[in-house]
């Protein structure tokens, strides 16, 4: 890759954590949602990493019927749009409930490859777990979204490739900014992006203040980006402004433009082999 | 630190997965783990890091009755060999089991800065348990045993120094070679090594084939070894010669002599601040 390839931008508008008392702008009904990632659409993103929330209480949900309605309504507008679906069990660590959404066949579902801590609170991925997911991905035509959160995760990735539960197209989110994972750091993302599976595609992602940077690097490096409210909820290092999931996203397109690097189209990606193999 | 620097020699006879169904010459008794440290010993050891096992079927336990044997037991031979007692929660994840050794006072006790994945097994570790076996050894006065597996396990030991719940002298074991973590890769661990506490002890560990490469790159570079039986059960890479405690220990003599590097003694290291601070 080089600085004039095409830049993937992987929309994130909300996640597991970020409620409305954090920022009102964090989309969590299926309407929301929906809307957010139709405007996002008209400002250009290449796929949408999605995850459902309860219309009651807001709190993250597994449910395929909640999944439906967000992944339709998206549909109406973006046809073409790669739909990515969380398979996070950080509230819900059970496979029938991280893996019900596979049901719906979207194109990619977020594969999370080791145990980690947050902040907070553990996440669990036990390695039968992991293999689980994968495995239920491989026969409903779902292209994994591997989460890598530091050098282990994609040391295991490269040994579920030799298994041949992990199988091409790749495509590789790091993150980087957890208080327990690797920082926007040269040298640890450096060491980590050398060892990526050839021609996989991959993005930087940042949590807080380091997602700024992380994006940049990747802009500056020819990697793409993961963008949204769900891994930070303010626009300024003051704390002090408010995102939007469209502010964020319009500062993406800036720093695209003084690269000049053109955002790859949801359909280009989608014929690199990311499309759902029963699309 | 050089490569005339006292070489750290933290003695691992056994841990939580280890049985004499893989290899027969594992200590799990409490006679037998207390004959194997004396015999350590008399080669030559710095500390000696433990897990107690249940007399009666070998399983892994927490109870602080038979630590407290294994310690009087060392100590008969052994009056100043440091000891570190494992807080591994791998098989009983709840504080009070996790901390029950603590109240015996040992020198050290070992903790993991967070959450991964073995081979076949998840080990959880949340930050507030992090956190509160941290606090409860700062109040027994036993100093941690840093365990890290990745650079986020460095960064968040970084943390809990910045909140003062880790606070000097620093010990620091790094192990490579779990399927989900780093790898006894000379840019990895230049990475994670240049990011050290000040002052920190180091030492490297290998889990299987990776033990011998990862105490020879400690060795070579005026850094200290993890070494016995709970890590790696064979001495050879061919895995054809089981090894023993014994055979593991006088290998790293050996190198240790090439190299012209002295044993530290458990003396020299308990002066740095090793030994429990009411000793």
């Amino acid at each position: 890759m080089n600085n004039q390839h095409p830049l993937v931008i992987n929309f994130t508008p909300t996640g597991m954590v970020p409620t409305k008392a954090m920022n009102p702008n964090v989309p969590i009904t299926v309407a929301e949602i929906v809307e957010q990632v139709h405007e996002a659409y008209e400002i250009g993103i290449t796929l949408a990493h999605l995850h459902a929330r309860n219309e009651t209480d807001g709190a993250p949900t597994w449910k395929a019927a909640v999944y439906a309605r967000i992944f339709e309504g998206i549909r109406q507008h973006c046809p073409d749009l790669v739909l990515c679906a969380s398979l996070s069990g950080r509230n819900f660590n059970v496979f029938e409930k991280r893996a019900e959404v596979l049901s719906l066949r979207p194109d990619m579902g977020s594969l999370t490859l080791s145990s980690l801590n947050f902040h907070s609170q553990a996440s669990t991925n036990s390695p039968e777990m992991i293999q689980q997911l994968a495995l239920k991905m491989l026969e409903e035509g779902v292209h994994p979204e591997w989460e890598i959160f530091d050098l282990g995760m994609l040391h295991y990735g490269h040994y579920l490739m030799r298994k041949n539960i992990l199988k091409p197209p790749y495509y590789v989110n790091v993150i980087v900014g957890n208080v327990a994972g690797m920082q926007a750091n040269l040298a640890e993302l450096g060491i980590l992006l050398a060892q990526l599976p050839p021609d996989a595609v991959w993005a930087l992602g940042g949590i807080g203040q380091q997602q700024l940077a992380a994006n940049t690097l990747a802009i500056a490096t020819g990697g793409g980006v993961r963008i949204g409210l769900e891994d930070n909820l303010y626009y300024d290092t003051g704390r002090k402004i408010q995102a939007t999931n469209t502010s964020l996203l319009k500062r993406i397109h800036e720093l695209a433009a003084i690269f000049e690097r053109p955002i790859m189209s949801p359909s280009a990606f989608g014929q690199l082999g990311f499309y759902n193999n029963y699309r």
